[in-house]
């Protein structure tokens, strides 16, 4: 008998700067069998999270999970059972894992993937399941983490985001104001900056803009205590000049320097930077958001959305081909979504 | 009645890149009177501290403070009180300030200078009183602030130190093995890396050699968990391959950056190094000795000075005209001295 085939997305040639949809290919291979202990997933959700970017690159360059061409794209996804060789993982029930950017996937579901350990099970009556990607998965955990753990903002201290309309920055602004921190966020586009006031943002820059200098100059006139950084780059730089004495910057991403390796074009900007740390003493810090927030963040990050406080957003990709392309506009700063950036692999069978 | 003449250093010139002699300039200037609730000092020991190189750009750059030629350059001495118009600092007592590369200095002792404040009475029966300027004093305590407030270094932990034999690196790496780390000094020339296995390191490591990558990979098989940095550049980028998961980056220097300003000459090496940071979850942190350290970080250096624990180096130059040219040879990388570089400048009258 003929084996049952799925759809998979494979990288198709290593990137070079920002990643481009010809870097990826439509694959087909057999569903896989469960074996004993395993679960056979079916992918209703697939998250599109930039730091994917890390595994492909030629070279192997620290931290990456590497990649080679014809291997699946990994990443986050919230999935059904549809086998189970597992009693704590029932047919049916939904699943929060690390599967990849395939249909379906065999696990130990224990055992889960080597980042992440072992696959997480969502209540779908708590909320949508789609927000195990988002608010109350590792997004959410990033931006808990972000604000709480390593940035530790306090009531009317000043908090500054990049890429603040993003799955990270939308939530860590509203968890700033929730504590009662003033929120100034950096976005792409007045239409972006527009609904970070929407989302309760004190002010925004736009750093499209060509008075971005001025616009960050006025929203931080007795600069920042705690920059959350998603980008990297230029606007970086920017943003550290309104730096305060002993301010702290939690590095939650950088994509403006994910196809660079580890060397970007000149000149030197460590130099700076090191000045900058010093005279300033500041604090950067790098995280894993779920070991910082863990399920202490998770459980008050769902109170804030059960009471209203916490808001979300998604933009939703429909279909699994149209993962690369949506992934590749992410890089290139034409996206126009706000929230979380997801793709619907399949409804739910029930 | 002509006044008495004094010798000072002023700037002759900006620097551009490493300072050099001809940067500097001998002038003659009026022994100044001092005021009211004013004190005339007659200097004793002059600190050459590499961090005066940051006032000596023609461009302001961030948290220096600027000279212009003609200015008297700044630096931290120990002089003697030989005229007084307040009583709780009188003639024959031995203070430490900031009153910079010259012979006298009339100055209010309690507001001192706007960085460092007021001037502090050192008790000449504790230790040699050139130890203000060196284990007792700021480098003390930014080598106390490094291991114990930012590098919270526990026993078994691997402490690496570059500059190791310098006035800082020198007491960090033993403030190190007194709390019982393993500790790893990284220092140019054989010479200077032998003399850091005299002072108890458990290993060093040569820069200027041809092997240093190799040097150094063996000298740390498991990595580091705490590396305090003094240099930046090539050797920074070196060791930070090294590092552990969530290992801590005091930053107490980096003079190979010191002549670049916000920028040297390409590649770029800060997207390299927020890949570190953020896939390694590294902790950098710039700090000011004296407020982490404080009172209490000077007490317990001096209980491990007085109990024999914690030794010191000094490398003395005699008379004020050879701090230039001192001073210089630091930036170059060709002074052989370990410990602390001080300038003689004058005997005490008693």
């Amino acid at each position: 008998m003929e084996p049952r085939m799925m759809r998979q997305i494979v990288l198709q040639s290593y990137a070079q700067g920002n990643p481009v949809p010809g870097n990826f290919a439509v694959a087909q291979a057999p569903i896989p069998e469960p074996g004993p202990g395993e679960v056979l997933t079916r992918t209703l959700w697939l998250s599109l999270d930039p730091l994917i970017r890390f595994g492909m690159d030629e070279q192997h360059v620290t931290g990456a999970v590497h990649l080679k061409p014809g291997d699946v794209l990994y990443g986050g996804t919230v999935s059904e059972v549809v086998v189970s060789n597992h009693p704590d993982y029932p047919v049916g029930c939904i699943v929060e894992g690390r599967t990849g950017w395939r249909e379906y996937a065999a696990l130990d579901p224990v055992a889960g993937d080597r980042v992440r350990g072992a696959m997480r099970r969502i209540d779908p009556a708590l909320a949508p399941i789609s927000t195990a990607l988002g608010v109350l998965g590792m997004p959410g955990q990033t931006a808990h983490a972000a604000v709480r753990g390593i940035g530790r903002v306090q009531a009317g201290e000043t908090l500054v985001i990049s890429a603040a309309g993003g799955a990270v920055g939308s939530i860590a602004g509203q968890i700033g104001k929730i504590l009662g921190a003033r929120v100034v966020g950096i976005a792409g586009g007045a239409k972006k900056c527009a609904a970070l006031l929407d989302l309760g943002f004190d002010a925004a820059a736009d750093y499209k803009a060509p008075d971005f200098a001025g616009q960050l100059k006025a929203a931080l006139p007795e600069g920042f205590d705690c920059y959350i950084d998603n980008v990297g780059g230029d606007v970086t730089l920017a943003v550290l000049r309104h730096a305060k004495y002993r301010a702290r910057m939690p590095l939650a991403g950088f994509i403006a320097y994910y196809g660079f390796g580890m060397e970007g074009p000149g000149p030197d900007h460590l130099p700076g930077f090191f000045r900058l740390v010093m005279t300033k003493a500041l604090e950067l810090r790098g995280f894993s958001g779920p070991m910082v927030a863990g399920e202490a963040g998770l459980a008050e990050l769902a109170q804030w959305v059960g009471e209203g406080r916490l808001g979300y957003r998604e933009t939703i990709v429909e279909g699994l081909e149209a993962a690369p392309a949506a992934f590749c506009a992410t890089f290139a700063g034409g996206n126009s979504h706000v929230g979380k950036l997801l793709v619907r692999v399949a409804q739910p069978s029930s």
